[in-house]
């Protein structure tokens, strides 16, 4: 029997503050970093998982995943490989730590590493990429795959099946297409707030010249200012540009409104995280105050009762899952379903330390085997830190290619982990 | 100057899973556990406070604890517990911790353990217990404690200034009040669904000969079982004695309205988190199905924000905080003041470990200074692990008598810490 004989953690941290890359009005130096996770089997495969974190604290979600040990080596990997469903059910309803959460925060996303960790080696042992793993289940098999608990007032599994079998027609088109087309991108390397206006003005236009054709300012910092910047970025995109704007939860719902009046001038295409990713009923009442306007969030929404909330509420034009926030990709497909089920589009967050990578995945299997569609749905692209993966995103204009690669493209290079480990690796010994 | 000079953590546990205290639909077999936290002062003084848990992943909490060391030791004391409310804001707003959640889960309990544990020192250099410090704050020095971000839809600086001037009047009557007559409580010791039918019908009687007037059951395991042993309780406490359920978060919105009306033949007071805590939308189409039936929730709800909500959306008629879910004292502070404004009654969750310790402040706070009422308000009693407490609570048949120890009650014995710490103590020595 072939078993998981290892679960291994590292601590990955990237400098990034050092550049205030991703910096916005919420997080001003970030350390992009890596709660990294391998699964080894007795046969020598490897999965690889991680939480995508900030810095500081990297180590507290390292541990979190370190204590699902225990519930993972061991295993049969056939059996685990084999039902998904079962195994991600199990890791989250640990009871003595699911009072940690429950289902949401560091354990939350413990689970999520864990279980993505789980999928990357069933996709290598399929010899599939993730998307395409996915996209070739029956719809039997992906409803197995959620829990369904806390949903069945919005969707039931039943639903959830005749939504699937409905876009089973048409899968090897879309496949197809998605081969020859890519998927849609949007950049946000010109908008972050620790950039200045040269340099944003020069960013918007080298966007453009790459190809894109939706780009995304943070602002929420000070109302002048984001003005002005939407100012500059409106003038060097043109009017054909459009161009979404990121307040990563600055506002209160009444400071909210009153402040997006002021840039509607400028015709963003989403208002991003106007205030807590909690407040359900504050951006249901945002939505409404700023309407044609439109809402996304979602990149900090911890789970499918917040998400099927938000969709119940009418909160939400655009919803952005977030690859590490959640418990990995079972508790995804939950949210593809719902987000089909309410016809509402997916537009995952991405950058960070290989959330591009990851979160492709999700959007070429809503494509070719959920939603069926691509109207409206992008993906977002920052071009930091792709180098360090075996395989990194690979982009054609503003476009992705979908990975051909076996798994989940969530390896990082051996040499990178061990450069970037803190605190002992060597990036971390240059005086900051 | 005197100095915060360490912040130390133990992981504490009880092996309650030995007797099945504490077992109810979603948690089986917990071990009651304290993250806990001394913060120690250049001359000698020492502030406690710690995170309840339920056994494993008690040293993540810890681990998350004691992530904050950097930003508490060092700090001087006068000037910490001079402006708690600064001091909670400033925890929570670590740009690159507050990643992990925002605001829930183990990195926001984290802050409330340290928050709390700044609170016990500030009470007891005052030489007051922590209900009568802040009973003795002015209004405005109240509202200074509170993170206003995200509340102002709902309640805003000003009202709760109007709210608190108004229940100024009368603060010193109540205190006397509260020092004759105590504070009521109910009892959970009857019902845990781990008991067998002799026994919970001699506990409820026992409780009734205590001077119990509300106890509490744990259902949602089995519907037919909670209709037989919510009948031998009624049969054992009589018609008068009131009798509330607790499910736990077993059911999905659309399961819990059935079950819940298979029960109310036997007239529950409250039905208690009848599915997810994350669930604001669930709970008021379960509360609108149910009426006149009465929905509370509160014990695993992770931030102001959410409670808001509860209330914004009509969801709740009992709101049950916990001590140590939330970021501390000056959460609670918010919370207490939007029940206020909501005329939603308090009813906090208690029992665990110290609990009822930290618990009882708040409600006797809230009695003096915001509500101003004990009406239709109750604190859980649970007869558990009282023994390890410097400062037990002091029951007076059904009535808590409000505790005259300088602090927040939290401290537990020096040697119980030691005999009960995880894995090293003498108690986990025996084969389990």
């Amino acid at each position: 029997m072939n078993t998981i004989v290892a679960l291994e953690v590292s601590d990955v941290r990237f400098p990034t503050s050092r550049q205030l890359d991703g910096s916005d009005a919420m997080n001003p130096d970030p350390d992009y970093s890596a709660a990294y996770v391998v699964l080894r089997t007795a046969e020598g495969e490897e999965g690889h998982g991680f939480v995508f974190t900030i810095g500081r604290g990297n180590d507290i979600q390292c541990a979190a995943i370190a204590s699902l040990t225990e519930q993972v080596v061991g295993r049969d990997v056939e059996a685990l490989c084999g039902d998904l469903g079962a195994f991600s059910r199990q890791l989250s309803a640990d009871s003595q730590l699911r009072w940690l959460g429950p289902e949401k925060g560091v354990m939350h996303m413990a689970v999520g590493a864990v279980v993505n960790a789980a999928w990357d080696l069933a996709a290598k042992r399929a010899g599939k990429p993730l998307w395409r793993l996915l996209a070739e289940m029956t719809p039997e098999q992906l409803v197995d795959l959620v829990d369904w608990r806390y949903l069945t007032d919005a969707l039931t599994r039943e639903e959830a099946l005749e939504l699937l079998r409905a876009s089973e027609t048409g899968r090897t088109e879309r496949t197809g297409r998605l081969r020859g087309e890519g998927y849609p991108s949007y950049t946000t390397t010109p908008g972050w707030l620790g950039y200045d206006d040269a340099k944003l003005a020069r960013l918007c236009e080298q966007a453009v010249a790459d190809g894109f054709d939706l780009i995304k300012l943070k602002v929420g910092g000070d109302v002048t200012d984001d003005v002005r910047r939407l100012g500059i970025a409106r003038e060097a995109v043109g009017p054909d540009v459009r161009i979404a704007v990121d307040a990563n939860q600055r506002w209160d719902v009444d400071e909210a409104i009153p402040w997006l009046r002021k840039l509607e001038p400028f015709d963003p295409w989403w208002i991003e995280e106007p205030t807590s990713p909690d407040d359900v009923l504050g951006h249901a009442a945002i939505r409404r105050a700023i309407s044609p306007m439109r809402v996304a969030t979602g990149e900090h929404v911890h789970n499918r009762v917040m998400f099927k909330q938000l969709l119940q509420a009418g909160a939400i034009d655009v919803l952005q899952l977030d690859a590490t926030r959640v418990a990995g990709i079972n508790e995804h497909v939950a949210i593809l379903l719902l987000a089909a089920k309410f016809d509402v589009p997916v537009c995952p967050h991405a950058g960070g330390v290989g959330l591009c990578e990851l979160v492709q995945h999700l959007s070429m299997f809503d494509y070719v085997a959920v939603s069926g569609s691509m109207v409206d749905r992008t993906i977002e692209h920052v071009d930091h830190l792709h180098e360090h993966f075996v395989h990194p995103v690979r982009m054609r204009a503003n476009r992705y290619l979908p990975s051909e690669s076996p798994g989940m493209s969530a390896e990082i290079l051996p040499e990178s982990r061990l450069r970037f480990r803190y605190p002992e690796g060597a990036a971390w010994d240059i005086p900051t």
